[in-house]
């Protein structure tokens, strides 16, 4: 354990929010210099140091892994492309064992080659989580379908409300449950109800927090800090905690157009403020 | 009427499709050209050349004026604000009674000021509504509630989903429908029974087409031609035309990257060809 005063409880960074600044080491030193102590790494950033060195520097310093980001993208053309990512899927979640993430977090994928069918694209991706269950299942490595917001159905996901994430674990069974991200969520009429039956049905693997900026310049790449923008993140994580999930709240935030930019000490000591503030 | 030799039927142009081209009289004239007898006019449009004016030629050349847009915009931070909204909204009514309108399309609005409360701000739409409703049936004009997408919820329109807009529907009883628009609904997993559900309650008002662009560059001004995206048309309109609607499809691209800057003669030959290939 290195030389920080005071731990920050309750805060894990997803190492996307410095992705820019820090590769995975350089990432890990920074959090621990502030204290902290959880963070949720991105495939690349594990491969570009090595699965063995990046597990052997989360146990080292007793780092919680919130999530490891991602598997999914299962929607494909023919069966090639669908048996490629079955594959990958079951190496992701090896990796996601191996640095004893609490989950491997599912961004199911979008809408295949030229397809219009979203239906058949969202049947694709039941199908695929089906495959690769049993291997998530013996790894005991929780699978978490994100929700992502209905601006990505073409491109990224065409799970798009937690209702219709939940339905999907309904039918799966256990080894499934939800990464509940504000941004993607909270808009959603039903999203209240919809966190408590998570919560019901023990579904709620992780809690993403960022904030949705009242003027968002680009779909994928201008989120918020937390606080400035019009996420309600007090009353957002009531209603989590009143569904039973006490984790870490993990901040992922893309912003290539702000925090990107900024030194990465800065970015994290500004998590800390808002999460002590405004979350 | 004037010198067109083909009516095509069952399509409308809103206004907005060709706003940076032409004024309400030049666009109806570049409509009838091409055969087009149905139109959609904003409020500023029939503003610039006069109410009376603009319905003046609406009866002498025998439009379908397939919706007014719009009134709604309810949230407000006091209640000034609100009486203005309700005051405003009652003008729009009258306007669109005038122009002999379909409907009235209500865009409701998004968070009033700094506000982080949607909650509040969806029982201000309710009460909004229910407010105005008096004087919407007595003018005989049917209020059509349009759901944004999700990413128009902080600054557009609080209501987000067609169940969300149907649920509204039921609590305010006659005179209330909506306006389903491809763009803003064509993600949504609920869709096909909500849209099913909104036939049997009569409640469809408006039925809007674009496209949305796989790779969309602007949350506002970026929609697509039909065709040019990934929304697979035809089957919408199936949905539509099994709830038992069967009036004309109504084209609104918002398009400042591209259609805007073309030629408005181009813009809605385009129309007319991809409303007889991909509708």
């Amino acid at each position: 354990m290195t030389g920080y005063d005071v731990q920050v409880n309750g805060l894990s960074i997803n190492l996307a929010t410095v992705r820019q600044q820090y590769g995975f080491a350089a990432a890990v030193d920074a959090c621990l210099a502030q204290g902290i102590t959880a963070i949720a790494p991105w495939r690349d950033q594990v491969e570009a140091i090595g699965l063995e060195e990046a597990a052997r520097i989360v146990r080292l310093n007793g780092l919680r892994v919130t999530g490891y980001c991602r598997g999914g993208m299962f929607p494909a053309t023919d069966r090639a492309g669908l048996d490629a990512a079955l594959d990958d899927n079951k190496r992701a979640i090896d990796e996601a064992a191996a640095l004893g993430a609490d989950c491997l977090v599912l961004v199911v994928g979008g809408l295949p080659g030229a397809s219009k069918d979203i239906i058949a694209a969202r049947g694709m991706v039941a199908d695929g989580i089906a495959a690769i269950l049993p291997h998530a299942r013996a790894a005991r490595m929780p699978l978490a379908i994100e929700p992502l917001h209905p601006m990505f159905a073409a491109d990224r996901s065409c799970v798009n409300t937690l209702e219709q994430a939940l339905d999907l674990c309904d039918v799966l069974g256990d080894g499934v449950g939800v990464a509940i991200d504000v941004y993607h969520t909270w808009w959603d009429p039903k999203l209240r109800p919809q966190i408590a039956r998570a919560g019901r049905g023990k579904r709620i693997l992780a809690h993403h927090i960022c904030d949705w900026l009242a003027i968002t310049r680009d779909l994928l790449l201008d989120r918020g800090m937390m606080g400035d923008g019009v996420v309600d993140l007090k009353r957002f994580r009531a209603d989590i905690e009143r569904a039973g999930y006490h984790g870490p709240q993990e901040v992922e935030i893309f912003s290539a157009l702000n925090w990107w930019k900024r030194p990465g000490e800065e970015v994290i000591a500004t998590c800390i403020e808002r999460f002590r503030t405004v979350c």
